[in-house]
């Protein structure tokens, strides 16, 4: 049957990267390609002893339908941990979701019609440029540096081209590790007041800092209510629960909640009951730390082997925290084409140019260190080399 | 802030009567009015096992990422259980969903554009109302009666109207409990191959059986394929789970797989992993007849009440399953109105005129025999007659 799709399907696109990067989940390949955190460090037995509880507390009420906007004390404990980040929420200001993924869907629900115009870092969260994308988005890219997006660079755009909505990733992001600065963040803030802009601060790897300052994010800038803050436990207890909120202004979340209702009523009730017993029941602090001081660990270990492998030509990230850092070669390689060649000798990485919402960036390569052991690393990086300095 | 939403936002509304129902919640008014399933009737030590099976097994990829179709044993699961029911499909006709709620937005977001025509029963579920229009479909409404929808009247509205879509609950359907004949079924499925026209077949009732034979889906005479089905263990197992699914030809199965991919990655991995190990580990059919056999109890009682109070002026559905019956009072009653009447006598039901997605229907109401006992049944008829027979 010939199907008469909507128009938007037409950006809906099936990666021929994701294919390839498919053929890479063979055991005796090391893959540096995906975003996954290590699934040694997942507190199981905590989770375990929650869903116990929850279930054993005789309430059938954890099966039950439940509210959209999500779990009132799931939204106080949220509400608690986005004060000691210096925003000034209530739970009336966050909104649970199915992973942060889900958040950045709806946000693109109620912002875009087709045609519409979003900033984003270039390069920025592929999962972010497909979701924009698939509503028929067009995008304005500003460039980074080591300290982030220029600030400047994003004023001039806004002036001249008038963006409906800026999307950001400003701390250890996706793809590059690299960190937004206080100076720019304090800057950002000013300019959102000023040109009545709104932007989404996506926020999943906020936690996994190994070294430099504590940054706040930018949200906690924003006395004019800007900005929409997406966060997830999907980096700090598990991604396979799905379990993300949104934090934003009454009125956006109100809207948000429609949009939320007539997608899937509202995220799982047992999961939301469960999160809420295992925040407050186990030492949630502690894990992170152990998290930080592994993926910190795996971090040195690819930067010291980075070093050691390869010469003044090649260049990469030196991120203080999150999961990724971003390699550039010299300009005539194509790390795209390049890639079935890694797979052959047993090495995955994922490519930098889909990470670029208008191309570019073919000599670029993003390199995961959370989801490897060092050895894995130290050997996964020697392939590269040799791969690379040919 | 002024916010520029997107235009779908208009076509996002806050239903009055959702906030007149939230003070039906106390615990004194009997409410007829909701959709909720028994909770005394989850399995929830069964559940509460699965999960300690499931996370005590040692393997933390139950926490992982995975795939954004699911769960390969969980959909051949699913795909036993479809083949019983007379469809001819593989895992690879399948792709789990956060409930069904969510199939129906995926399948909005990958077959409408703005202004498209989808036809619908009259009355039909409002929720399907809600998801359509907030991708700004325009409806067509085929009458329907005790049979179901009316085939040859849809078949005249495909002719001359050309719906993009159409959109069924064919079995003990929300609102009013009727449920499509075999004979139109059949005669549905030839229409559907004649016009190339595909349809949702929304069943998350057919489970729910009480009296009457069993009729086997429509998309069990579907050899066109065009049929995309919906399923969901929220009234099997429970809703709070958030877990269906969509049948459908792998080519809508592969674009639908690239719409969740946008939308929030993946269902949840434990959700799906507890699931399977539930299906395969509990005495699920013996479950389903407890519910049948309560519920079917309710709904007994629930008529033979209808009977005691009502006079021949008021009407009402005799369903032979599902959650709903539906009262028809005479022509110059209006429902909303009467509600908060209703809500101050301690009864509340929902206004039968949302349903209707064109208008009209203001003398009509639904009411839910599932989620109240036997003695509220009673007592909340009887309410609602010292209230309709003034």
């Amino acid at each position: 049957m010939n199907y008469a799709f909507a128009e938007r399907v037409n950006h809906m696109e099936s990666s021929a990267i994701r294919e390839i990067l498919k053929v890479a989940e063979s055991p005796d390949v090391i893959s540096l390609a995906g975003g996954l955190p290590a699934p040694e460090l997942f507190p199981i037995q905590e989770i375990q002893e929650a869903y116990n509880h929850v279930l054993g507390a005789n309430d059938p009420s954890v099966l039950q339908y439940s509210t959209t906007e999500g779990y009132l004390p799931l939204r106080e404990d949220i509400a608690e941990k986005m004060k000691e980040k210096g925003m000034h929420v209530s739970p009336d200001n966050i909104l649970l979701t199915n992973g942060s993924q889900q958040g950045l869907d709806l946000i693109a629900k109620l912002f875009i019609n087709p045609g519409d115009l979003i900033a984003v870092e270039d390069p920025t969260y592929l999962g972010a440029i497909q979701t924009f994308y698939s509503y028929q988005a067009n995008f304005l890219t500003v460039p980074t540096d080591k300290e982030g997006i220029n600030v400047d660079a994003l004023e001039t755009a806004i002036k001249l081209q008038q963006p409906k909505l800026i999307y950001l990733t400003p701390t250890y992001k996706n793809p590059t590790g690299v960190t937004l600065s206080l100076e720019r963040r304090q800057h950002l803030a000013k300019i959102l007041a000023k040109y009545n802009i709104p932007l989404i601060e996506d926020d999943p790897y906020g936690e996994l800092r190994y070294s430099g300052p504590v940054i706040q994010p930018v949200k906690s800038f924003d006395t004019a209510e800007r900005i929409i803050y997406l966060g997830t436990f999907s980096k700090t207890i598990a991604p396979g629960l799905r379990l993300g909120w949104v934090v934003a202004s009454k009125e956006i979340i109100a809207k948000l909640v429609l949009a939320k209702q007539g997608t899937d009523l509202h995220t799982g009730t047992l999961l939301q009951r469960t999160t809420h017993y295992y925040l407050n029941n186990s030492q949630i602090e502690k894990h992170i730390e152990t998290i930080r001081q592994e993926y910190g660990h795996r971090r040195d270990i690819m930067l010291k082997e980075l070093k050691a492998n390869f010469s003044g030509e090649v260049s990469w990230t030196e991120p203080s925290g999150g999961m990724f850092l971003w390699v550039s070669l010299p300009e005539h390689f194509n790390t795209v084409s390049l890639l079935p060649k890694a797979v052959e000798a047993k090495v995955a990485y994922v490519p930098g140019a889909p990470f670029y919402a208008k191309g570019g960036g073919l000599n670029t390569l993003r390199l995961n260190f959370s989801n490897s052991s060092p050895l894995q690393i130290q050997e996964g990086i020697k392939r590269l080399a040799q791969l690379f300095n040919k």
